[in-house]
């Protein structure tokens, strides 16, 4: 397997020595950049880009043209799974994703099937290995999924921004039922991201955005069991090159150390915790990605800049850490403060790397 | 100042010996119940409803009637400072609260003025002794809240449910603004908590339900600074008898020790946390309350049976812990489900009290 010319991602992952942090930012692919609405507008409906490999390379290709990031990520939904499962996914007019046919008893559950990646979901390699020859080992790609809960989430209740009230009801009372669901979607997570690495993703993230909906215990069991099942089942290597993979709960902080114990490579943060805090926390076990406040880049470039520095002087000297947002970028902030974002990490972080 | 009849709610507050573990629910008086939606409906709205002392009486000692409650808490609004101040509070069908005119520039931060609670907000101190005079003394009666933050993203964004853009914008392009809102609403909430004591509040509450949307430094600049004012300014007894207090940010767990230390009686917990890391994270210094997830009373009797006993064994021997839900009751829950809750909490406490 062909390295990177630039693989400072891949190696803060594995806490190898690097010569600055390397950055990327969650949902970099987006909103806020006119070049996506172009092709997004030219594509029709956010499916349709999704499900057209070459209009997925390039809108994962754009950010990169502007900005130095060490990254690229697979532009893709977090749904693709449960789509591809049949549930109808559909985009209503101002309201996010919405499932024609949510899951809610015994029998809607005995009839998910597993979708084969390279049939269902083909659409979805076909981009990776576009979006890896578009990229000619410029940066690493990273695949990724949404975690076994977060897809439940919304297969229970249907759509997104939701109280949680149909699958938590699910959770409580009839919890067997749910296990099941997690199951098949750990099942699924697993074979779609060893496929992505198959097509040539080099590193993989998990979303587990709605995760922290979740009480301590349940947590641990309707969530970070199947996240874990994952990390043990992942292909960790190919052709003798390490994949590294990140699991990202978001508002996971309370349960730094368990997930941390699962074996994955990396663990994200969102900005409620102190990164210093975090690394004293999970200590040599795992790299930290994150996380700063996407909000900060409403601010002026000095704000942003002394908040950069705040986060690398927090995490300190050594490797393993990739800077990044603590949630996806939002669709109002301005490119150029996400220049200023990108350029401070890579000018600002270059002491905390040297011997 | 005579003593509640039952005031094992103020003991576990001030960590003194009690018989059994006291238990009320965040937004007891509210739609779960037939007869709150009747008195809803005789008031026309729901600003009525706050506004009129005898109706705001009555539905405060609802949920009393029903279940053997440890506290009444005052039916009330958590946006009656802002409402006050005159931004023009109404409910937008659908929609929860919206403010006619938002505070959004130099100009809007210095018209505020800081209401008078003996007349702007005379209704609420009336429906105080009111209340007082109805309970006779059966339970002892808390009053609220709003945190400073809490109420500036309301002011800020104009309604809630928001993504906190504005306020956070706000927060990080012009922070010296926010702190001119927060330090009036500060002082607005200790004027109003005072009066409400002066009337006749027991214990007082404050509710800092979107803290938890900021980042560690952020939270501590702009949220747990002015709630520590407050408590430093809140009468802390009336004619010898102890007045507590209880600090809630929802989302706050990662804060815990910060929290405890401001000097507060008690601290709110929501159902990420595990209530015996937090106890042990606490010591001494202040008791606990919360902490079960409300969906959880979406299941079967045997289900709220068993994680009230888990809380209340994570919790462990001896006073300090008031049981509540780790946030407010849905408005889905039967009223069933909360008396077994209340029921279980009492019955099976009582072991973890004795000497």
């Amino acid at each position: 397997m062909t390295i990177s010319k630039n693989d400072t991602f891949l190696r803060a992952l594995l806490k190898q020595p690097v010569e600055y942090t390397p950055v990327w930012m969650m949902r970099q692919a987006g909103r806020y950049l006119p070049e996506y609405n172009n092709t997004r507008a030219q594509a029709g409906d956010f499916l349709t880009l999704c499900k057209t490999p070459s209009l997925a390379t390039e809108v994962t290709l754009q950010p990169l043209e502007r900005f130095p990031l060490d990254a690229a990520i697979l532009f893709s939904d977090i749904l693709t799974i449960p789509d591809a499962m049949g549930l109808g996914l559909y985009f209503a007019q101002g309201e996010g994703p919405v499932f024609e046919r949510p899951i809610r008893d015994e029998n809607s559950v005995q009839a998910i099937k597993i979708p084969d990646p390279e049939v269902g979901l083909r659409y979805v390699m076909d981009a990776v290995s576009e979006i890896r020859k578009a990229l000619n080992n410029r940066v690493p790609l990273i695949g990724f999924s949404g975690s076994p809960f977060t897809l439940a989430c919304y297969m229970v209740e249907g759509r997104g921004g939701t109280d949680f009230r149909e699958i938590k009801t699910m959770l409580y009372k009839q919890p067997e039922l749910l296990h099941q669901i997690l199951k098949k979607n750990a099942q699924a997570v697993i074979t779609y991201l060893n496929a992505q690495i198959e097509s040539g993703a080099q590193a993989v993230m998990i979303f587990d955005t709605w995760g922290g909906a979740l009480s301590h215990s349940a947590y641990q069991e309707f969530s970070l069991q199947y996240i874990h099942q994952i990390i043990d089942e992942l292909q960790r290597e190919k052709q003798g090159v390490r994949i590294p993979n990140i699991v990202f709960t978001k508002g996971g902080g309370l349960w730094l150390e368990a997930i941390a114990d699962i074996g994955c490579d990396a663990v994200g943060l969102d900005w409620t915790i102190d990164i210093g805090d975090a690394r004293r926390r999970v200590g040599d076990k795992v790299a930290l990605q994150g996380n700063l406040d996407p909000s900060i880049l409403f601010a002026s470039e000095e704000v942003i800049v002394e908040e950069v520095k705040n986060i690398l002087t927090r995490f300190g000297h050594g490797s393993g850490h990739v800077f990044n947002l603590g949630h996806g970028i939002s669709q109002f902030t301005q490119p150029e403060r996400a220049a200023v974002l990108v350029d401070s990490v890579h000018s600002l972080s270059r002491k905390f790397h040297e011997h």
